[in-house]
């Protein structure tokens, strides 16, 4: 890849001033600049003030810190020789940085930790209407202070000072990203929905309050309106769904169902609530992708053996968003549950709790690894809704899921989810299963891509501009669709393939 | 004239957000600007912070301060009705300010001050050399507190809040610049005399720590070397001089004597130190020109009587730089000094003052205004050294003073300086009187025009671009030269036509 990144160095060489040359110092590295390929780099006082000293250091060589500044460039710092930057992907639920060696192009490292405002609520609009009740500064400090967190752990665990981070990009959802920036949120979620920007933010480590060089470029994502998030317009940069001749899917599963399908022409977005249960979160068991989390399932048919796969191969903990498609799916095929997601034997496995039946995955000690009936009913409601997304939407601009060449897995699903199983129980389609293409976090990955190549600042900015938002759950159809949806894998199976 | 300051009012009237038009609120005042006019706005973190509110506070009727931005333009406050603007010339010697509505265009006021930095220095090197041995901070804060004072008092004055403010424009020579600026000086007096910059410094209120809005616009004018400064230009952009199609004269007199001779095609301009005595600086009674300022005399060359011009009218405390080429004048047609500036005859008004000859011009009480023979010399040297830079700076592309259609005095002479009187002691060259046209502090004015017409940045710039220096002091001819300009008028009278 031809680095490009956000913000880059300039080692320039000038000649010394003498008397056949009496150009100011500022002017010197200009007309260097402007020879370089950069005319027209705006340098400012602070800067300026520093210049003469900083060229005669060194008889007038130099390195230069410049950054992209809206069309143009602008210098943001002098003779300062390692340059760091991060992409951060704020999540309503997560957040997620990794930091990048600008000069050699490097990742050293990627971390996350619970987004902080989960204290104020679990989901996005009991935050938004604490903030609209005289909480706002609490929120928005808890998130920058959990970022200040953030960002000292990923440059102490990689000797960075924080003074040398002079890029940071930041993709969240429209919400998370005016809780960053500190911009008012009361008019989102209020109809007509209107946030305080959707272009692109360029701002700085300063104006942000972020514990970086108070110079830094910070680069926000835009968003296409109060639902279509800088998340997603991240995401849609980093699987290249907007160079694709033909429509392609990209489905990004988080508290939402996210759907976007298009291609370099047309690009449609649509979100609706599907619970949290495809994150894992309807089940008590249900637990992210780290160590000790149980990512596959397979099940004898015939001796109800349980094999699992769990990470880092540690004791397991719980189950992601993968795992427990892949156990619905292997218990349904086992003939543990009923298509109605009931429990049809009474085998060794079938527990009793708390009055109510429940599929005993693992016991260790105390700890029992257990499903219930429930569990399982609130599941098929999440893959009900996935599946009739999906359905009504491909259907809303004519297409079929024949018509599509690529589906693009995102989000808490993207990890790892084995198509086949997705199929089996009916909430992906069924296609060919090598059109199903992981992406796992792929807003924290366009985040990335940004930082490491500013040219697509435009591709971001045009592909924004072709967005188009489909509210789905108001479609007239969505409800006969989902009835039958909430069967595995649905009462009419002709449905999966489109 | 039309007017399009430097800083301007932008009244936008939105269309409120409704179901069938989701813009973000900066995104639909940036649609609005487009339509207006204005694409490619930016707007500050802080401001979009604000901008929700502002917008509903009018139902999407606001008023923006727009402001130029290097080549572009940004948003410097929401708003706000009232646009004031400054227009500064910071001298060695004074500092003049005035004071625009610049929704208007009015000038409200005019006010000066001594350059504070004076108690460290008369002159500007060793000003420039205290900076060098540890004092730079000194200096710069007492321009700036100076500067504060005085933009406390035109405000004050005017009923101006100094957070109205948006827009300042600064002309100084290359140092004054520098001091205001906070950038090193060291570099300026020493081979090869370079600054920090030439190109102008766009820059805010906040930056420069001026007392005005943060956000305000402040422009500096740019220089073309250590030795011709944004005074300079700012006062040849005030006289027109880079549009005038045939060579033209422009001299400003000041602790040096700068002169620029040039077109629209190209402007050379030179510099010497001619003493202070054309400030009025030499003699014990000189002063500038101000209530109680004797500017303009008359001698009856027949009965020795003197008629003076007293600035308003009141008893006379002092006189100008004009007022003292009157009086040499006057002395020399009435043979009170001979040629050489000596005392030929003993009439009523030849005192002794302290064992030498002087000229008594006004007795009231105890106080005297006189002028000795010594200061007499003093003045001729001056004269000397400014006929001679006028005389060889001419010849030195070829031309001769017939070939000269304007004249333009500025400084301290251009208050109203009496071209018979300078012809008539050689101080300039004798040509038509109508060719002579005093535009008094051209920088200020300069400083003036640019606030009030942004269109005007460019014709800096340009204009800047062609001026080339030349060192005077180091012409060989000057010196013979120098010597019969020492007599009144020459020694060789045909050389005051060129």
């Amino acid at each position: 890849m031809n680095l490009s990144p956000l913000v880059f160095p300039c080692r320039l060489k000038m000649e010394e001033p003498s008397s056949s040359d009496k150009t100011a110092d500022a002017d010197r590295v200009l007309k260097a600049l402007a020879e370089y390929g950069y005319p027209d780099i705006d340098i400012s006082l602070p800067l300026l003030r520093r210049l003469p000293e900083e060229l005669r250091k060194n008889r007038f060589s130099v390195t230069l810190v410049i950054g992209r500044q809206g069309d143009g460039l602008k210098v943001l710092d002098i003779g300062r020789e390692k340059i760091f930057g991060l992409a951060i992907d704020i999540g309503s639920t997560n957040i997620e940085c990794s930091i990048f060696d600008l000069v050699s192009g490097t990742k050293l490292d990627e971390t996350g930790m619970e987004n902080p405002q989960v204290i104020f609520g679990n989901d996005v609009l009991t935050r938004v209407q604490r903030s609209m009740t005289g909480d706002f500064g609490l929120l928005t400090n808890a998130l920058l202070d959990g970022l200040s967190e953030l960002i000292a752990k990923i440059c102490g665990g990689n000797n960075v000072s924080s003074e040398d981070i002079f890029a940071v990009t930041i993709a969240g959802n429209t919400i998370m990203s005016h809780f960053f920036l500190g911009l008012e949120v009361n008019n989102i979620p209020i109809s007509p929905y209107i946030p305080a920007v959707s272009s692109a933010v360029f701002t700085s480590g300063r104006e942000t309050g972020l514990a970086v060089n108070g110079n830094a470029l910070v680069y926000v994502f835009p968003n296409a309106g109060s639902y279509v998030g800088g998340d997603i317009i991240s995401g849609l940069i980093s699987s290249g769904v907007y160079n694709e001749e033909e429509p392609v899917l990209f489905i990004d599963v988080g508290t939402n169902v996210e759907i976007t399908l298009g291609c370099r022409d047309w690009i449609m977005v649509g979100a609706g609530a599907a619970g949290p249960a495809l994150e894992g979160g309807v089940a008590g068991i249900g637990k992210k992708a780290e160590a000790g989390t149980i990512s596959r399932v397979r099940i004898d048919s015939r001796t109800g053996e349980i094999q699992m796969d769990v990470i880092s191969g540690e004791e397991p903990k719980g189950i992601c968003g993968s795992g427990l498609i892949d156990l619905i799916s292997e218990m349904y095929s086992a003939d543990i549950i009923d298509r109605s997601g009931r429990f049809v034997s009474s085998g060794d496995n079938i527990i009793e709790k708390d009055g109510v039946k429940a599929y005993l995955l693992h016991r260790s000690g105390q700890e029992e690894l257990y499903l219930t009936e429930a569990e399982i009913k609130n599941f098929l409601l999440s893959k009900a809704a996935m599946f009739s997304f999906l359905y009504v939407f491909v259907r809303a601009v004519g297409l079929t899921f024949r018509d599509i060449k690529k589906v693009f897995v995102a989000g808490a699903l993207g990890c790892g989810i084995n198509p086949e199983s997705a199929i089996n129980i009916g909430m992906l389609p069924d296609m060919p299963r090598e059109r199903f293409i992981p992406v796992g976090n792929s807003s924290l990955k366009g985040a990335e891509m940004v930082l490491l190549n500013r040219d697509l600042l435009c591709d971001v900015e045009n592909m924004t501009r072709k967005i188009t938002y489909r509210e789905m759950n108001e479609d007239a159809e969505l409800m006969n669709i989902l009835q039958g949806a909430m069967f595995i894998p649905h009462t009419e199976p002709e449905m999966l393939k489109g």
